[in-house]
Parts: C-alpha cells; structure tokens; sequence
C-alpha cells in the first residue's frame, strides 16, 4: 500500500492577525518539511484565527483572508516550500447571488490546498454548527463541494470541522467517492471530557467512511473559549494512530499505510446525494498519481490524556494565560482574601504568566478575620507574588458619612470599594484585573455588582465551588513539578487553612456562606442540573433534589440572571456556562418555582 | 364582494407569562367581539412573549405553551367568545425525528387558530431571520405548512413575520392558492425610519400574492428591543385600508371587501414549490363557506405618522417605561451633572416613570463648574424630581490617602466615587440606576467602566451626541403638550444652558469633550458609517472622511470593544448597536486602521 507521512499543526492563531497567523504558517510548514512531511494540514480559519464573529460581515476583513490565501501560497514557494501540499483553513466569499437573509457578502468557513505557489483547490464548510457558543448562520453560506486531491497515488479528501459532528455531507461523500483519507482541520473548543466524545466521532467517522481520518484542531485561548488541541490520527478500521498533547501546541507527524487510489477515477467532478437532502459536488484532482518509493515509518506518537482535574486545570491556566498576551496585558491584580476562591485564582494566575506579573493588594475590613490577612499572606510567601495592604476602614467610613446604609446595600459598598481600588491600580500601573468569584456564586448572584466582580477576566467563572476546592487539593499535589502549564513551586502553593476553613463573605460579623446558600454539595448538583442541562422544575424534583430547595435556588438563579450579563468574561469548561451560550430575556417571568 | 371585519390585538405580551398573556387574549378578544369583528389576529407568540431566547430549549417551557394554547381556547368558547376566529402566535415543537445540529426539542414559531373552544389548525414560521438582533436558527426549525381557511366565504391565509420579508415560502404560495386575505403576526422590532420599509413590503407582497394583507405587530419594550405596533391592513392593489398609532396599545379595526373563494376548492392539503427550494403544504378548511349579509362598514381608521424625532423619542420614552414595569422596579435614579446627556436622560424617565418617581442625586467635585450645579437644580424645579446632593470630595480623598493616582486613574475614581453612591442608593432604596452616557461616547471609551456606565439601563445608548442634542430641542418644543409618552410639563423642561453649552467631563480643570474627541458632527458622521455600516478603513475614506481621523477614530472604537460589553442594556433605535447584534471578538488583531 502507498505511504504517506501526514503532519498536523496544532498551533495558536491570533483572530484577525492575518500576518501573524502567516508568519506562522510558513514557520511550521517549515519544520513539517524538516520532519520529511508529504502533507501538512492546519486547523479550520486558520489565517484568519477563529472565531472572528462579527468581523466576518466586513468587506474589508474577508477581502483580506481572500488576499492573504493566494500571497501565503506564493510565499511558501518563494522560501523553498513549494512542493510540500499544504491545507489550511481561511474566510472565503461564496459567488452565489445575494440571498435575502444570508449575511452579507455570503462569506464561507472555507478550507484551501496550497501547493507550489498556487490555490489547487478550495471549499468550504458544509454543516454550520448554530448552538451553543456557535453563530454560523449568522455568519456564513453553506459549502457544497467535495475536493479529493490524488497525493503520491492516495485520494485525500478535504472536509471541516462540523462537517464531521453531523450526518451526511461531505464525510458521507468521501465515503461513497472511495477516499483513501480523509483530512479535517478543526476549531473544536475544549469541553470537560470531550475529548472522549471526539475520539468516539473521529473512530466512528473513519468506520462510516472507510478511510483514514486526520483531524487537526486549534490550541489556544481566545477570550471565553478555550482550544485543547488533542490533534489525532486514526485509521479507516478506527484505530488511533497518533495523538497529540492537550493544550500545548505540537506539530503531530504520522506515517500511514493507504489503499492505493483507483487509477480509473480520473479527475473531474459529479453530483453526489450527500444523504442530508442536499448535493455535493465531488471534485477529484491529480497532484500525483505515483506511490512514493518505500520508507522507513516513524514511530507512531500517542499522547497520554490527562486526567480530568489536570484538564480543568490546563484549561484555566491556558485561558489566562492567552486573555493576558492577546489583550496585550504584562500583569494582572486581583484582590486576596485568605479564601480559597481568590487563592485558587491567584495560583492559576501564577502558573498562566509567572509569579512575579501576580500583583495581589489585601484589603482587610473591620469585619476580616485573623486568619484571612495570614492565610493571604502565606499563600504570597509560598508563591512570591507582588503584594500590598490597603485597610478599607477609611473609604467605608467616607461613604457612610454621607448616605446612611443598612445590610446589603452596606455589605456590597465594602466590596465595591475593594472593585474600585483594584480598578485603580489597573488604571494606574496598567496591570488587568482578575476577578476571583466562582460559578455557584455568580449562578446565584451572592456576589456584588462592580464589587468583587469588578474586573477584566474571570479565572474561574465556569468553575462550581465544589470544583474549586477539587482543583486546589489536585493543584497542591503537584507540588515540585512543572512544565508548560504548572509553575515549579517547590511547596504545595496554596495553604491548607485556605482550603479547608468554612467559606464566609466577611462583610458583616461572623457571615458565613450557609447563612444565605445551601451546603455547596447539595448546591452544585442543582445548579449543574439546572444551569448546564435545563432541567424543569419537575424534572429537577424527579431527579431526586429536594422540592423546597429546587424552588428557593430556581428564584436565585432567575433572578440573578441581569447580574450575570454583566460579569466579565472567563473561560469556559462545560457546554452552558452564562454569557451568549445561554441567552435568557432579562425580562421575563417564567419561573420554574413550583406555583409561581 | 363578501365582507369581512377583522381586528388586530396589537398589545404587549410579557416574555414567559403565560397566564398573564392568556388573560390579555382573553379580555382583547371581549372588546373586538364588541365591536363586531369576524376575527381577531394576535402578534407572533404572543402566548409567550417574544423574544423568549433559550427559555426555549427547555422542554417545561415549550410544554407549558403547547398546554396553554387549547386551555385558551377553551376559555374563550366558556366566556362566550367561541364563535369568533383568533389567530395567535405560540410555542410549539415540531413533530419531526431529532437531528443533529437542531434545537433540542425542535421548537417552532407557530399560529393557531382558535374557533369553538378548539384549536383549529396550527402552523409554524417558515423563514428564521438569524442577522441583526435575530438568532432564530439557534431556537427554531422551519414551518411547511400554509393553512387557508374559509370563513365567510372568504378564503384566510395565515404566515408568520418573517415569511414576509423573504422571497419565496408562504407568501408565495397564498398566491398560488388563491387566498383572499393573508394575515400575518408579527414581532418585529422598532428601527429608525423601518415604519417606511414595513409599509413598502406590504404592499408589494400584498400585490404579489394578489390578496389583501393585515399586518399584525407586537407593541413594548422587552429589554433593549421596542416594538412600535404600527399594525396595518392593505388591500390586494396594495393601497393602505387602515393603521395603528406607533409605540402604543391599539384595537385596529378594519371592514375589508375580499373575493369570494372558489367553491370548487374544498377542504384538503396539497403541496406547492414554495419557490425558494422547498415544498409548502397547503391547507384548507372551512369554517364558513357562506358570506355574511351585507353591513355597513365602519370608516377606515388610518394613524398619523409620528416625524423622525418624536418616533425616536417615543421608543426611549417606552423602552424605559416597560424594563422598569417588567423588571419589578418602582422607581429610578440617576446623576445628574447639569450637561445635556443626564438632563435628556432624567426627562425620558420622568415622561416614563412620572417625574415623582426620577431620583436625582447632584455630585459634584472640585473640578464641576458652577453652572453644572445650577443647571441641574434648574431642571430639578422644572419638572419636579426627587433631588439630593452629595458632594464627592470627602471619598475622593479618602481613596487618594491610600493609593497615588494620576491623570486616567484619577478621573476613573471620581466617576467611580459618583457609580458606587448611585448603587449603594439603588440597594438601600430599590430604584433601578439609569445610567446617562451616549453613543458616541460608549462607542470611543470615553466614559468609565463602574463609574458613569454603572447601572441597570442605559436610555440613550443607541443616541449619538448631535441626536441628543436634537431630542433635547425637540422635546422642549412640545411643553403643554401631554399625552401616552409625554409628561405634561408647562414649561420647556431641560434648561436651555444645559443643551447650548460646551460638553465637558469635568474630571480635572478646564475640561473639555474636544480635547479627547474630534467635534460631535464630525465624529458621529463617521461613527454611524463604521458602526452601523460596517465600513472599512478604505470605504471611508472614500465616502469622504479625513484619513487620520479615520484612522483614530477606529483605533478609539476597536479598542473599547471590552467596556462596551460590560455596559447596561439600553433601547435600540437603529439596525447596529453595540451588544448582542454586533459581535466582535474581544481578543482580535483585526485594525481597520491603515497601516496597522
């Protein structure tokens, strides 16, 4: 059977950066033909980074990926990469007519083969995915058209991302047009434990189709969403072949064995039924119809998984970490407490852009414990972050000398005031702020408006309390490694006293959590059946939660529905977080609550 | 020609109160039967309000919409009113197998007709608008079927909003089949100048589909969409019979003469081309196949058109008014700075709310200027609001004895200082903080994050500068004018200083907007072609703005995306806001500015 070495770069693009994401074309096309690559495949609107959003309906911003396509081709002949076939994802614009309800200029998630200073072939996606943190009706026309590019004797067909998550289409015609592989670039964002769904698809895609799948996919955070990578190979019997790491960038470089392709199908194009009550055009081409002589095949790479919590983990730290660079940010700042919410943020923010681009300001009040000053403060000396006190006695007092205010309009005024000076030291020395608050409390609205939520970027917003305190035992257990995504902390960086005491607000004497939430075990079951997976109140009580309860925290999460639209954004590790991928009226008043 | 009188329910639905939106069926129902309607057309969904968002992918809700829409029918045949047809939207779900890539549930955005304590047909909105404010691809799947049904002899078709607007689907095939009258529910959101659009598509689908046509729309704010009603009948030459008042509640009555329907076509279903690549099945019933005798018509009932500004005004006027009623809220405050935007600001809400219930809290500083008191204390007596003044230089130095601040940093905390009192009075007192800022300053950053963006509402969000100051004008022109949407103050109420003065911050000594901003006309000018045109650096040039100015103003723009995001909702008035309806990626490298 014909050889073909594939390589899969899973690297970062920045949105909108077309240069940028050029340069970095050529760079890992470069190390692809250093590694003895036939093929190179990029991950889906690469040139482009994705998702560009509404960028996508200007002219200007669409002329330029559709520039930049053909000047990428003649770059990568021009430094000696000609003759290495490269495909790479990029906006393009469909030449259909113009539809009433299509957006503008019908542009398209389309895909291109470079090879030898030229554009050989383009298409584009089929299936736009419309749910969840996906807008692509929004934002493109549908592709219609099947490339299967003939490479050293092997059909390679060019399919995109969703085109593989749905039934029919283009997978269901590479299928039935006898491809030998079948290469998929991809922007799949990270979700807890998706990368288990996404071997499945990828195994059962390559079974369905009867050929090989390569499936590529971005790395990298971009705003709320966060790229894991996870890049892989499997073969047309749904083995895996090769794998890469999550969340770092790696170029994957497999060997593969492929059925040699039908000398008889020659180029040209025919209709295929695509099986979803549309048609695709199958376009085959001949780049070389030849097998390569025989070669020695590299070893096969897989890389292990991580565990679920270290997933989590990566996933933050990456969040952070690419909010900070892309937004062009040096530091950050955030508010320490002694509580183990900011203290796990303070430590992702650590291990995200170095302890010492960490700046924390303890902000202790007359209601602050003991320990809350040393626990903040153990946890500074175990990491070495850039600390400061500011008392908040004095600016509290100045407030209440001239408006007189009583229980929770005089707690939420010491946390803004605690905002307020965060967002002047961001001001002034130009740091971004981090806002510490954490999914059970957000989903509930025990958090203040412009006070602790006050902030650019939320660390742990998608993060249920439960998992915070799961996530900083998991983080003090790698103590003394490191790596691309840990900081080498020789000790445990967070101090036990911070994990294990009882959760309190602090802003009025002897506060505790439970004065106001359930237990947070009890709590986020709820919340995760009610928030991620849009039970009803029937549903929820059927599911074994206490009806009182579902009734009382349904009310709090509905209610704090305006609040939550306000908070910044952070990155997202399950499929409903708040925030565009979970978009309820502001003003409405259904109620699941029993008898509302 | 047999003889139809049919009314349009063109009234305010809340998003998810069913029962509440039952009982306004019910009691509509009452007074069209009063005044002798054959049958009443309600808006799209108006069981459920509109737009619902991801209340519909729960399966409790979509429930409660199917359950509640035969309860209603019954409840119109028990209160007497069975014998006249009611058209009206509701959620229902589609019975088609699921499919990857669809709504959970498929929900539909569907009509009914109710006749007789029955539902008598049911049908769904064939064309999902998915641009601009509309996500409906997200929420919906599409309707295939056109009911007609005869009733006096009359042959009534029934689309659904959108079907209007886009070639090809029902409309067309209402033609095919020969209806008589098509009626049409509508949810469709005010836009400035749209009223003219609206009426244009009407007459020409009207003349397409050769049948007159009844135009049925949603009126009220639901959070940062308002919907004008603007209900209208035209006949099948196209020319307008009858139309409602904009921005408030109307029984619009019609006595239509209509062809009588072939008797040869009897009930049955057969399928039409729906000319846009998909096949409608066509519906008939028949209710009654005999015309009413002939009656004397009621004379045609044809609103004035309000002019542009008074439309404008009307919008912000109700979109305050309904998120303060639907959000529970009793009253507002506000800051008051004796400059234009705050003062434009507190008169909306006081001809929203009524001027006792606008608090008005005076906050100067060091840096205000006398007149800025004065001013304000003027507008305070003409319209009588509910006034205080907290002078913020004691909270200023309280906060400056703790950290060192200096130029931006320093102006960010005394708008802080003024965001933070305006909250806690909010949480002491329970009024909704409207906040004051403008278009153009949200659109260049020139406003602060938590200070004078902190609030629930922003009304003049989507008003440039030069349009505050002509709605200022305009407002002041209508003094002893009352009515739905106007206080009816005696006297001019915005001080004449107050709009003739020169803009200024007042956040440090002799401040002026001009020092950061080039002047109001030349930048609004080139805001509405960037934002709301999406036009590119190139094109603007083009269109005649000055190239550096050009290249600054979107540098400005581009880089306060992220403040933008973390502003209020506010009332929409044109095709591109900031917010939902124009997404950008926070994180993006894309520069429309030359060179960059």
């Amino acid at each position: 059977m014909p050889q073909l070495r594939i390589a899969l770069a899973q690297t970062n693009p920045a949105v909108g950066d077309l240069s940028a994401n050029a340069d970095r074309l050529v760079e890992w096309t470069h190390r692809a033909a250093e590694r003895g690559a036939h093929l190179v495949l990029f991950t889906e609107m690469f040139l482009t980074g994705y998702p560009v959003e509404d960028l996508v309906l200007r002219t200007s911003f669409v002329d330029a990926s559709v520039t930049a396509l053909p000047a990428t081709a003649g770059r990568l002949a021009a430094e000696g990469l000609g003759e290495i076939p490269v495909v790479v994802g990029y906006v393009d614009r469909s030449g259909a007519a113009p539809r009433a309800g299509q957006p503008k200029g019908a542009p398209l998630d389309a895909v291109a083969l470079l090879h030898r200073g030229t554009v050989v072939t383009r298409s584009a996606k089929h299936h736009l995915p419309n749910y969840g943190v996906f807008d692509e009706y929004r934002y493109f026309v549908r592709g219609d058209r099947l490339p299967i590019v003939r490479l050293h004797g092997v059909d390679v067909a060019i399919a995109v991302c969703e085109d593989l998550w749905q039934d029919g289409g283009p997978v269901s015609a590479a299928g039935a047009a006898g491809a030998g592989l079948l290469v998929v670039p991809n922007a799949s964002p990270y979700e807890r434990e998706k990368d288990d769904v996404r071997l499945r698809l990828c195994v059962d895609r390559a079974r369905e189709a009867g050929c090989a799948l390569a499936y590529a996919n971005q790395v990298g955070g971009q705003d709320e969403l966060i790229f894991d990578g996870d890049s892989l190979v499997v073969d047309a019997a749904g083995n895996l072949v090769a794998r890469a790491r999550q969340f770092e960038e790696e170029l994957l470089v497999a060997d593969l064995e492929l059925p040699a392709a039908d000398p008889a199908a020659g180029p040209g194009s025919f209709p295929v039924d695509a099986g979803d009550g549309t048609t695709i055009t199958v376009e085959r081409l001949v780049l070389s119809a030849e097998p390569l002589p025989p070669y020695p095949p590299e070893p096969p790479v897989v890389a292990p998984r991580l565990a679920d919590l270290e997933e989590v983990y990566s996933a933050l730290v990456l969040g952070v970490r690419d909010y900070v660079a892309k937004n062009g940010f040096r530091s950050v700042v955030l508010g320490l407490s002694g509580g183990i919410d900011s203290a796990l943020t303070a430590t992702i923010a650590a291990d995200a852009v170095g302890p010492d681009r960490v700046h924390v300001v303890l902000m202790p009040s007359r209601y602050s414990s003991e320990h809350s000053v040393s626990d903040a403060l153990e946890l500074v000396e175990r990491q070495g972050l850039q600390a400061r006190t500011v008392p908040i006695a004095g600016m509290v007092d100045a407030f209440e000398k001239e408006v007189e205010l009583h229980g929770l309009a005089a707690e939420n005024l010491q946390a803004r005031v605690r905002g307020m000076l965060l967002m002047a030291l961001s001001n002034e020395h130009g740091h971004l702020v981090l806002t510490t608050g954490n999914k059970s409390e957000l989903a509930t609205g025990y958090s203040t408006l412009y006070g602790d939520s006050a902030g650019g970027f939320a660390p742990i917003k998608d993060v249920l309390k439960t998992t915070v305190w799961e996530l900083s035992r998991w983080r003090n257990s790698q103590a003394g490694r490191g790596g691309e995504l840990l900081h080498p902390f020789l000790v445990p960086p967070i101090p036990e006293n911070s994990i294990i005491k009882e959760p309190s607000a602090e802003l009025r004497p002897g506060q505790r959590d439970t004065d106001s939430l359930p237990p947070y075990e009890v709590l986020d079951r709820l919340l995760s059946d009610y928030v991620e997976r849009d039970m009803g109140n029937a549903e929820l009580v059927a599911a074994g939660h206490d009806a009182e309860l579902v009734a009382r925290v349904i009310r709090l999460v509905d209610v704090a529905e305006y609040k939550r639209r306000q908070y910044p954004p952070g990155p997202k590790i399950t499929p409903k977080n708040f925030g565009r991928d979970r978009r309820l009226p502001i003003t409405n008043r259904w109620r699941e609550a029993a008898g509302t």
